[in-house]
């Protein structure tokens, strides 16, 4: 237990041992889905099964105005000079828009082409509800129908697999006569933070206290790419209780993420919590900030594999590791394709040196001047998460340059 | 009540006429505040006032290094052939990265250039608790150093009002030494589905019956503007009923739905319960599809006035009616900016004819194919939901055109 330094392998190789390790223990792709009801939030949840339409919509013929149903050869021969005059009920029947076309109907004229009459021929004004209408033009068959089947033909497919919902779909859905339907289950990380200096928010802080806020930085990152968080107590620096910690994070969740501690320094039990309870693949990336970075496996006593990261205590390079290592795998098991983040072609303002092994993201602020887009490098220190408030992006300067 | 035809205005004449209304009645801009914790989900809440630091971050001057804590006049002369020796305890001081730097301290020694002795000058293998340090080299007084305020200086502008909050954000307010913020409140939509013939999700349905998702529809997209919605049963087409609806929807609400009974059906009852117990100022907006929107006002007996929107049944006319009524409002009052739609140039695939009036809202797919970007029209009936699931947005025709 007396490294010193820690070996930091590129961030390539950290990937790919990681995901050799992910692949071995069938932990990639879509995790687990769950049945949810439409009356439920959806939105943004991806579709774990196509949806194939179990009834029609329209699931009859359904009149497409308010007006009147009949049989378009009753007035074939209407014409303004030469109007037709059709007996309510007998001929022709109100219907408003929605309501079922009666089978003898086939098609609908709309009310405001109609004169309400009397017995007596007298125009009158319960134009719904008259003793006759006059027509004086002709309709096609079907017009002002919305026929069976319109917008959605049962049996059809509605909406494919990893289709992620958007409110029209809802509507789609429960057209298609269904009331719930199967989505990819939101993977469960918790988070440990860990450090006998670090204080909740809130208390009061003395000297060498530490704000503990990185796990509510993380667990906003993780609802925002579509997971669910769990943020555990603080665990102080203690072999024991941060291995029942871990165990008890990892019983109910598909990811762990053990925050502080994951450096080499006198109290930096991450690594050696993961060592006892599994297996470490890496420890120390080379990117810049986040370089300390842990990845590993617990395995339960239940024969369930659960991946754990250990995340560095600086605020930035915690933030940072969420993005390159905790982002994907959210995207993933939640199946959402893997968002490429937006590329754009920016001139730096000033030179930047970097460390010629590390990848390198360097938090920039971008504008537009004139036609040129400019990158201007804000402050590089892991501890200053105010760079991050205020960047709008990364620019990641690769090692060897 | 005998309107058989409403009378529709331009949308730019509807949209000032109601926003003279709001303006009246002071239900512009944002309309409430509330103080939310930390540690509750703020992501994508708009910040109502500025943070100011209550305290600095680091709040002392913080060691940034594993290593030891010392004077740098002890070691000027260090170098590799002149090594300097610095008994523990009393000349220097182990830190682990985050601890406090004692005041008579200046730099700190990273413990990878340090060699840890034991009282014989002997190496030893407790690197963090040996008798002496052997150093050779020299340090600037601040080396490794995180000073008092680095990232934050107490009083200083962390956040500006109106921000956004993204999850880093959150991390700056708790180094701040905040416990919580006060934050735009979400404004409360009511949705009210009307008509006998409607039945629930999940219900049997016979001929005739309508199944109710519109305000699944409206719900998920007030949801997704940063606006509550309540959805309340469906009431049917009664007068005193409808109104006991919208009056206790209104009471809890700071915006009203009221969906389907919008056109001049004999069964539409919206308009007459807005008149009835309020005011309407448009009924009818030259849009297609959604023309016969309702936009009103509900006076309350505690003089408080809600706006009421009357929402065309139609499932296509529900949805646009959202996109363009009460998006815009739910984005005003949730201090959301108004975030303009994305607006690209594209070629139509066919000729789309256009009701000379109305401003049409044409759904399309888009493609690129070689270098032009191609709109395809879809269906344009007001009832086919899937259109919408199809489109990847709309070609507005305006009216005259």
């Amino acid at each position: 237990m007396m490294t010193v330094y820690l070996h930091d392998i590129p961030l390539i190789d950290a990937q790919t041992r990681f995901y050799e390790a992910l692949d071995k223990f069938k932990l990639r792709g879509v995790l687990k889905t769950e049945i949810i009801d439409l009356n439920e939030n959806l939105i943004g949840r991806v579709l774990a099964k196509p949806i194939w339409a179990r009834i029609s919509s329209p699931h009859y013929h359904a009149s497409a105005m308010d007006g009147f149903a009949l049989k378009s050869e009753d007035i074939q021969n209407a014409m303004p000079t030469n109007p037709v005059i059709l007996r309510v009920d007998e001929q022709t029947i109100y219907v408003d828009t929605g309501d079922p076309v009666p089978d003898w109907a086939n098609c609908v004229m709309p009310i405001e082409n109609t004169e309400a009459l009397n017995s007596d021929g007298e125009i009158v004004s319960n134009i719904r509800d008259p003793y006759a209408i006059r027509i004086r033009g002709a309709l096609t068959p079907w017009s002002h129908i919305r026929p069976m089947g319109e917008d959605i033909v049962a049996t059809e497919l509605v909406l494919p697999a990893n289709r992620k919902l958007i409110p029209v779909d809802l509507g789609a859905i429960a057209a298609a006569g269904l009331t719930q339907v199967e989505v990819v289950k939101k993977p469960i990380v918790s988070i440990l933070p860990t450090g006998t200096e670090l204080v909740k928010v809130g208390e009061k802080i003395k000297r060498g206290d530490i704000i503990e806020y990185n796990s509510i930085v993380l667990a906003a990152q993780i609802i925002n790419w579509g997971g669910e968080a769990v943020r555990h107590p603080i665990t102080k620096d203690n072999l024991d209780e941060l291995c029942a910690q871990v165990i008890s994070a990892a019983e109910r969740s598909d990811l762990v993420l053990i925050n502080a501690g994951s450096s080499a320094g006198s109290e930096d039990f991450s690594s050696r919590v993961i060592e006892k309870l599994g297996e470490v693949y890496v420890h120390g990336v080379a990117v810049r900030p986040g370089h300390p970075v842990i990845l590993g496996m617990i395995f339960l006593e239940n024969k369930r594999q659960v991946p754990i990261i250990g995340v560095p205590g600086y605020p930035v390079s915690a933030a940072l590791t969420g993005e390159i290592f905790v982002k994907p795998l959210i995207h993933e098991w939640s199946g959402n394709e893997r968002q490429g983040q937006e590329i754009i072609e920016a001139e730096l303002t000033r030179k930047i040196t970097s460390p010629a092994g590390d990848d390198d993201y360097v938090r920039v602020v971008t504008a537009k001047v004139g036609d040129r887009i400019l990158a201007a490098p804000l402050s590089r220190g892991a501890g200053v998460i105010t760079s991050m408030v205020r960047s709008d992006g990364y620019a990641i300067i690769p090692r060897g340059i």
